[in-house]
């Protein structure tokens, strides 16, 4: 008799500056995607089945994520029982060590669940670091974990009056980024979350600077490609004064990815996936009915 | 006519991680300190002396540093005029920018300043994290920058207590661990801070767990060989309540390096040091004097 088929939703974190983002690269390319390290991971526990991890939430190239999730089937050899989900989670982190991806939760679920489509909302926390004349002076313990700024101080209220511009359902044709993948996606997006609040790090306390740390956090069902670099970008230029508040009216009517401003898309380095939120009732899978 | 020598204070920042600690490694030893990294940077500027890095505090492998600092004597060839303050602290950043090591600032100071000895005090954090079943399971930006403990709570009312002991002039040499290094330096010292807070992070308010940090700073003009870490294992024990708040007394009161208790020495990873300090006044040089 053959084992079935355990399909498990794994969540895990990662730094991104080392890798070409989360998704699988192509095998001839030099640098690997956190993807390509998760099968690799999954197949050292030698499944019969082939391995594919789905991702559900794509970042790019040196974007971090507290938590992004993925599904994937292992079907063990017949006299196996199904890995438990404590196993798994231990085993995935125990091949990853070298690597700075972790597991944080696994789940077993049912066979027809899927990462990505059943994921109800991605919230994404963009950090910045205000009076840093050069990025030599920067705390070493924030390297490549914000975006750090000359500027002293940003027009808070005006920013936090356009953030609230950006909330509810728009064509956000306009802060998609062209690419290959999937250019014929409906850009019409509801953002549920767009907050400025302050920042924290350890180092702000302790490094002989006055470095001022601001989160922008951005949350939504789906976001469009380079979505939140690009809606932080004019956040922040219209901190900066450089863009006027009805900027964000512009660019929403002009529901076109050319009528993006040239150079304002915000660095990867300084934005994190903090949570891909699914139903409680999705993370239960029925056993019974899986054997 | 050769050029005068002009001596610089510099302070630097470093994770200390890669390295085998702050001091100067020797020639053959394959992990290099941070003190060589230091002394190739002044050497590529083509100095005509000899280079000589003096750093001021000491760090261990591992450890941290958000402030050391260090002087060194620079003699440039005749036609050139001493280098600006400026000019050094640029020159540095760009010799070790692949090194997690930069300098924050730079004096040209007295021909006979010495950064260890005029030296006021230094500050030093220690930083715990709780609530971390495992290692894996901490955010990975908290990597090696924090001692991640499996308790959800501390007796902080004890540790507080506890700390206060260890307040003023005492004579340390419990605390102090053995080393080749100056042993019969003198064990009595002034603690002038010993304080307890709660800490920051950026991943606690976003990360999908429930992690509390705490920071444990101390002030001293100076500082015994390991008496940071093993000062903060006895407060952490004694928040665990596996030492009562009246061991510190006996432990002060025992003298003696051998009566501390085994395998309570806290972690390297998690201390910083943050702060070195000297009097204004010994940062303003008397140019007309040096030259």
């Amino acid at each position: 008799m053959q084992q079935t088929v355990a399909r498990y939703l794994i969540f895990f974190q990662y730094t991104g500056s080392k890798y070409s983002g989360v998704m699988k690269a192509p095998a001839h390319q030099a640098v690997q995607g956190v993807g390509n390290h998760l099968e690799n991971a999954v197949r050292k526990l030698k499944p019969v089945n082939e391995v594919c991890v789905s991702i559900s939430s794509r970042t790019d190239t040196g974007v971090h994520a507290l938590c992004n999730s993925a599904h994937v089937d292992i079907q063990r050899r017949a006299d196996k029982p199904p890995l438990s989900e404590q196993s798994l989670l231990e085993a995935l982190n125990f091949q990853l060590k070298e690597e700075p991806i972790r597991i944080t939760r696994a789940y077993r679920v049912h066979s027809d669940f899927h990462a990505r489509y059943q994921a109800q909302s991605r919230t994404y926390v963009y950090r910045l670091a205000l009076g840093c004349q050069h990025h030599t002076l920067m705390p070493l313990t924030e390297k490549d974990l914000c975006w750090a700024l000359r500027d002293t101080r940003l027009n808070i209220d005006a920013m936090r009056e356009a953030s609230a511009l950006l909330l509810g359902t728009h064509d956000f044709s306009t802060f998609r980024a062209l690419s290959s993948d999937a250019p014929f996606k409906c850009p019409v997006k509801t953002l549920d979350l767009a907050q400025l609040e302050p920042g924290e790090s350890f180092s702000q306390r302790h490094f002989q600077r006055d470095i001022q740390f601001w989160e922008l956090t951005f949350k939504s069902r789906s976001f469009l490609y380079r979505q939140v670099r690009r809606m932080t970008g004019v956040l922040v230029a219209i901190g900066q004064g450089r863009l006027s508040v009805s900027k964000i009216q512009d660019l929403l009517e002009a529901r076109d990815s050319l009528a993006f401003p040239n150079n304002l898309t915000a660095p990867a380095h300084g934005l994190f996936l903090t949570n891909v939120q699914y139903r409680d009732t999705d993370l239960v899978a029925s056993m019974s009915e899986e054997q």
